[in-house]
């Protein structure tokens, strides 16, 4: 990960508020204590003829990597904590249509190390994450804090 | 027209990387002695719930308007040689993705006033439009320079 300069991270976070998207999904992860992974991901599209500008994101950024979808879309991806919360907290002072996305994760991010052994907090980010699909207009997905929540009453890890 | 500082330029030429356009469009005028404009626009669009970022880029701006096309997505547009010139010369060195339509754009502009007393110079200005709708994949307009070109022929303005 690369340390941006400010005219970088403000093309960034211009960048991202357009066309980018802040993502927190929960996946399900049957070897995980809690069975639920919370991911974290900061995506960028282009269609597959421009896919040279998202290289250039990249080497800039310092991380992440570029895929072809195959369906004309061409992808830039930083996925996971790691990436994500140093990319996010230099960017993050120069976000505006998707700054509340980029906060909340960044609390999902520092408050993750904290649920090791608390399903209630881990329930708490998963309401996070809600609030990110929500805030991304993703109003449908079928994995919510809801599902979480009801495995976690179902395993006794929380009270009903 | 405000004057924005490099961070507002930075952010501002990523948006419009991301999810703006930046236009030359060829527009019937009867009443122009070449007969044609070269109407050039620079816009962003936003859903609807969020036509308030749009207006806070028109303040910072300090040029264009906001409007709620009606269809769920409000527009934010600055239209016409006199705002587009100052703001694309302003985010242009932050421009990327869509550098080449800004510059191509620049070029229109700053040539335009040579075209008064001349059919040719005025045609190459429309293939110069012509490219910047090529590059913003729009390969399926009605006017382009050679619907220009046909009349201009018809009219003996030019030698066919």
């Amino acid at each position: 990960m690369n340390t941006l300069n400010t005219t970088q991270a403000a093309y960034l976070a211009g960048l991202i508020d357009g066309d980018g998207s802040i993502i927190a999904q929960l996946v399900s992860r049957k070897d995980y204590i809690l069975k639920f992974q919370i991911r974290v991901s900061v995506l960028l599209v282009q269609k597959k003829e421009r896919i040279h500008f998202l290289k250039q994101f990249q080497k800039e950024i310092g991380t992440g990597t570029v895929r072809d979808r195959g369906d004309g879309i061409a992808e830039f991806a930083v996925i996971g904590g790691n990436t994500v919360y140093p990319f996010l907290k230099q960017i993050q002072p120069f976000l505006r249509v998707k700054r509340k996305q980029a906060n909340l994760v960044i609390q999902i991010l520092e408050q993750l190390p904290l649920t090791k052994n608390s399903p209630e907090k881990f329930l708490d980010l998963c309401k996070l994450s809600d609030q990110v699909s929500h805030l991304n207009d993703r109003k449908h997905r079928t994995m919510t804090s809801e599902t979480v929540q009801a495995l976690f009453q179902d395993l006794g890890l929380i009270k009903k």
